[in-house]
């Protein structure tokens, strides 16, 4: 609260039209200096296509801005589904622990008001969301260079191999209150596909057997549910917590990743796995958007390429951080000393790694389940118009990723993961049942 | 900070004598009530025999209290290692759940006084401390039935199993502040037995080899890692955190845990092996303290009968609470429909309890090699006057945690450890090395 009363309604939350910015930006000297010009000049467009918030974008005579304003409710659902505003602080915060960790490749802040529930951040252009790009059949050579410094980075310093255990209790603490957020990656991704609910959808009548059986399939209960509880209570490290191709801009030469409002101390795996996630359905999607065959297979190489190099270079940073880095009160140096202990702590990075490696399949495996039978999809399917041509293409990464949640030992390595994608690009499922 | 500044010194802390404790308890109605007659009758004395606070007992002419202060340092080594006072607010705040989720196995908190780190209590007459017990050879019937109803009531209502994630989030940022009492854990426990650390002892000279052995353990050093990892960062349930005999008091019809100042969100296995691992040192010093042969058989049999039966009827009412109370966000019933998917369930139940025991051994081992090669020692060991023949006590306990800590999987069943203890109750080491 306010010691001295604002003006009627500056001390509260109201959600922002183009006219109402305006007026409140221009009162921001280093923002109106940024932007140049006459406020009155400024053009103000409201963009955002995602699930929660409104995304404005400010373009003035010297310069642009976006600004993110988190909604009380979910966008996607309406009034009728109430979030909590507090997840624009633990953006912000979030971003300002990336940029700290991995420089260069978070998008600025330049302000940021939690009354508002709103982040003023450096306008990223030419930039566009890449999952666009990738149903457009684009490649980006910088990506996974990118990508991998930004996971290895962020995931090991917030670790308990870089950082004392007292500094990590803190941050578990700091986005704890970020609660409602997880609760609907909880619910939406790791619960609803599973069973009945209101608010699942896919493409009908082609997966209505698909769909199904997934709500009958034990196996994969027990196995969502193990990783349920993974995400619920490994604090490894600060995740994103929603790492899709939705929340990566590039361009050929730059890679930013946005909107860590998901963020909290959870498990690597997940972030990974997102990642790769929609690598594999950009994959399995392109065949749908094919106008003749074979027409996007260099696209489709670079894209399986880039999911075997997501998952080998930041498994190679990710150990060379820890070998260079290894200050955390986990795996004390001084237990491993001399030439020997050196070479057991090496060989137990790489067991570290092996049982990461395990848990990304399998994040990865629900995060592409959610986007076909439950309530958020993504347009790498939805784009496919032929809605029989877009079942097959999510049938395909149906079957893929219930071998991979079920089956995680059959993947010992990203190769066999891939190999496994690329023998179903071609699968005609029969969806008889 | 008080608005109102109170008389000199009183809005602070300071270090209370009997004196002073006095006047502080006389100007409490309810205590004064308590304790009955005029407060200068009252009799203090000061009795803490742990290594970390202030415990004095008040006995007054209708009743007495115990009241227990913390210090600004670890009492066991002095000024030089300071120890912040929030403890004592960690503390009353896990008293409180404790009592709440299994009542009547707490002492009842009276009053309590963040500004001087004291909590008043409900004093247990003529409960003892169960290692005085043990040490004498004592049998608790009811011990087995009280702990293992405080395990599994405190451990499951505190975890994802029974909580919606929101709640387990906000109590595991509730304790995150008790981390400088972690940090003695970790180092006490999982790192300084393992390297050279100045506040290690043992008994020496006889010791010295195994010491030696221990710190050059590679496989014992990977184990220990594991286990302080799995420590910092696994926050499954609100744990006692020094679960030790110690810490329970015990009449032959009642027993009472104390002094949960450790507690934060940990892994369960680390309270279920604390009790195991006090417990399997108390069979295995038992024949330090016997006086002719086969004299303490029957305790010995009692202890061992007892290790078993903490493990099983732990598991047995952790399920059953599972089976009923299985409201939290972990493993959704919604998942488990019908026959079939309940039988799924109850099969991941138990595999959940296989991997709790792993847990639990490894945390058990843990806690023996610490009260043997590390700091703080205890009185089943340290009570074996002649060096030697404690030494053999010692090198047994080593060599059973030893196996359970590395060879885990050789531990599938709690049988399998009583088994190997009573090997070893008569195996003579060899103290050349």
């Amino acid at each position: 609260m306010s010691p001295q009363p604002l003006p009627s309604g500056q001390d509260e939350y109201r959600i922002l039209r183009e006219a109402d910015l305006r007026d409140y930006l221009a009162q921001l000297p280093a923002i109106a200096r940024q932007l140049g010009g006459a406020p009155t000049t400024w053009s103000i467009g409201e963009v955002g296509d995602g699930n929660l918030n409104l995304v404005f974008i400010v373009r003035g005579r010297d310069g642009s801005i976006a600004v993110k304003q988190a909604l009380p409710y979910v966008r996607l659902v309406g009034e009728s589904w109430p979030l909590p505003l507090s997840r624009s602080h633990f953006e912000r915060l979030a971003l300002t622990h990336q940029a700290r960790l991995a420089p260069g490749l978070v998008p600025a802040v330049l302000h940021h008001d939690e009354t508002l529930a709103l982040i003023a951040m450096q306008f990223l252009e030419p930039h566009i969301i890449m999952r666009k790009g990738l149903v457009a059949g684009t490649t980006y050579p910088r990506f996974v260079d990118d990508i991998t410094t930004f996971l290895a980075r962020t995931l090991f310093f917030s670790s308990d191999l870089a950082v004392p255990a007292a500094e990590k209790k803190e941050g578990i603490a700091a986005f704890a209150g970020n609660h409602a957020l997880c609760k609907i990656t909880e619910d939406l991704i790791f619960t609803d596909p599973y069973r009945v609910a209101e608010q699942n959808r896919w493409t009908s009548s082609w997966l209505d057997a698909t769909a199904a059986r997934f709500r009958e399939d034990l196996d994969l209960h027990v196995a969502v549910s193990r990783l349920k509880l993974k995400f619920m209570a490994s604090p490894e490290a600060l995740i994103h917590g929603d790492l899709h191709t939705g929340s990566i801009m590039v361009t050929e030469r730059e890679t930013r990743v946005i909107d860590p409002e998901f963020a909290f101390y959870g498990p690597m795996g997940f972030d990974i796995g997102a990642v790769i996630a929609n690598l594999l359905m950009a994959y399995l999607a392109s065949a749908g958007h094919e106008r003749s065959p074979g027409e996007r297979q260099a696209f489709e190489e670079w894209v399986l390429g880039t999911v075997e190099s997501v998952w080998t270079e930041f498994a190679c940073k990710f150990v060379e951080l820890w070998r260079t880095e290894g200050k955390g009160d986990a795996y004390p140096v001084t237990l491993f000393a001399g030439a020997e202990g050196a070479a057991r702590l090496e060989a137990e990075r790489q067991a570290y790694m092996a049982q990461l490696f395990q848990d990304t399949v399998g994040f990865a495996a629900a995060k592409i389940i959610r986007r076909i039978l439950g309530l958020a999809h993504n347009i790498d399917f939805e784009l496919i118009e032929d809605p029989k041509r877009r079942a097959v293409c999510e049938a395909r990464s149906l079957r893929l990723a219930r071998g991979m949640m079920v089956d995680a030992a059959k993947f010992p390595t990203i190769g066999s993961i891939t190999k496994t994608a690329q023998a179903l690009r071609d699968w005609q499922p029969d969806f008889a049942g």
